[in-house]
């Protein structure tokens, strides 16, 4: 039950323990061929230089930090977050940079998990999600000089490096495509409100809708999960003119709209049109598969993470655009029945 | 962009880094006020006795490594990993664990992971899933004596630590009630074939339907993801005697089987009983909503975070039962219509 340790070594290749440290760090001192004796009975029995005497001298991880502030049922129906930590993960493993992950439940704790983990040296950097206006973890970033890239904006991001995807974009080619196809009842159904891109979205929606002359163009504020998107849709179709088109935050809820339609004896596309955000594998699972927006999210992942890492390396702070979400048409999208 | 550092605290609180030194190690040599001055100072700026040379001398590295080998596209979709690591990471977090993720393409890949934590220090010890039989890990871990906990078995572990669920038992009380309803034509899709608990869910299945005298009794083997779980299901519809009732090996397959049924014309569950395994909120969005087996996710990566942190304390490896899956009946199951 113990780690090999460099007297391991020494006392493997016949050497003393200061030969052993040449030969490791690529000192003189050593002949060439002790040299790779030694590295190859250091591979052999799995001893590394220990990474705590690297951090404390050459005062780097080899660790990024992800803090994820959202309720674990949430997280775990999501498929955005495990596509992301998938793309950040392949971008730090291909360099040798462990993840080092932790779920939250507030911003406080979060703010909190960043000022232990900079004063224990854990991490090189952190990833920051879910920005939100006026965000309180920006300020503490900058201040404690912890390097880092924001998942979000534009904008909101201090002096931090971010990239970013614009979804307004995204959300008034969707909404104009929908309009093209006849439709004059739009709804959405929101994602939590107090995130940053939400608030961009529904700006986006409201501007595009009132361009439009779309009178009762609203959105109804959700939570991401299943049951407040069937919640939001049954409150829609109940209304007096019912929307012929929804257009939902993520996939979870789309789908939750989808059923509550089957459930509603309304068709779909027939009666109403959907359209998901976040396209996923979970857009396709269903019957009829549905029109969503999507990008390529463990590229943005990958994104975030070479760019952290350039931070970490000392290169200036920059906000970058990512890939702009496009709209795939599906079964759940159609022209409005003649009513 | 600097870490604070002891010097930092020495200064604001105008005493010798000695002094620091003791006050944070609880050491004689400073006042009782000066050692909470002192505290506060270090609290303020964010300074912590680092990690680093606690993991030198202490040598823990306060975290715990967890590898996942599965493809991205199938860890984003299944709630059942994020689930586990968020009671992995509350169990963790709570003691001042770190979690050290990482995504690998194969064993081979897994097993030079763990090597590398190991000999570099960055664990204390790993999290193993996906157990197969005649696992490649097991005799690694068990050569390195790096403290490890599987989870999964039983059987399969060698001399590791595990916590394993009775999935055999939750198979066959899942067959005896769709017998009960009446089916006589009941067919599984499985997980992927080289896992051990699909072996041992495979054999269950086989074993209680020859006892039952189902003659019928087919495993169409998959991979867990809605295209094969859709394929399996269409093949499975198609043929002569086609199933009144289907068991998945996980929620995503269950819902492309949804699918295709209603793709097919199939009431469920008028003409198709569907059971899905691992039930998550998945399993409630759709129409209708899906029987399904489930046990507490969370809390059994919890179990198994518990575990290992005491197997690193030098508890004994044991291997630990936790709650066998319980069948949950929702709208997706009822006797087969008299055909």
């Amino acid at each position: 039950m113990k780690r090999p340790t460099i007297a391991d070594v020494a006392r493997r290749a016949g050497v003393s323990k200061g030969a052993v440290s040449y030969a490791l760090n690529g000192q003189p001192g050593v002949s060439e061929a002790t040299r790779q004796r030694i590295l190859a009975i250091a591979a052999e029995i799995g001893f590394s230089p220990s990474r705590a005497a690297r951090s404390l001298s050459g005062a780097t991880a080899d660790a990024v930090g992800l803090t994820l502030c959202r309720p674990a049922r949430t997280l775990g129906i999501e498929p955005f977050f495990m596509e992301l930590i998938s793309g950040v993960e392949a971008e730090l493993s291909a360099r040798s940079y462990a993840l080092t992950l932790q779920v939250v439940a507030d911003q406080e704790a979060e703010v909190a998990v960043h000022r232990r983990w900079w004063g224990e040296r854990r991490v090189d950097g952190v990833l920051v999600c879910d920005l939100r206006a006026d965000d309180r973890r920006v300020p503490v970033l900058e201040e404690l000089g912890l390097p880092a890239v924001v998942i979000g904006g534009p904008g909101g991001t201090g002096g931090l490096a971010s990239v970013w995807s614009d979804d307004a974009a995204a959300l008034v080619e969707t909404v104009e495509y929908l309009f093209a196809l006849g439709h004059r009842r739009i709804a959405r159904v929101g994602g939590l409100p107090a995130l940053l891109h939400t608030e961009i979205r529904t700006e986006a929606f409201t501007g595009v809708c009132r361009r439009l002359g779309l009178a009762d163009a609203v959105t109804v504020p959700a939570d991401y999960t299943g049951e407040e998107g069937a919640r939001a849709t049954r409150r829609l179709l109940s209304s007096a003119g019912r929307p012929t088109a929804v257009i939902y935050d993520n996939d979870v809820m789309a789908i939750a709209g989808l059923s509550v339609a089957q459930e509603m004896g309304l068709a779909v596309p027939g009666d109403l049109s959907i359209v998901a955000w976040d396209d996923s594998p979970l857009c396709q699972l269903v019957h009829p598969p549905l029109t969503a927006l999507g990008r390529d999210i463990p590229a943005y992942g990958a994104h975030a993470a070479r760019q952290l890492l350039a931070v970490i390396g000392g290169a200036p702070a920059e906000r970058v655009q990512d890939e702009t979400a496009h709209l795939t048409p599906r079964g759940s999208t159609a022209p409005p029945r003649a009513s």
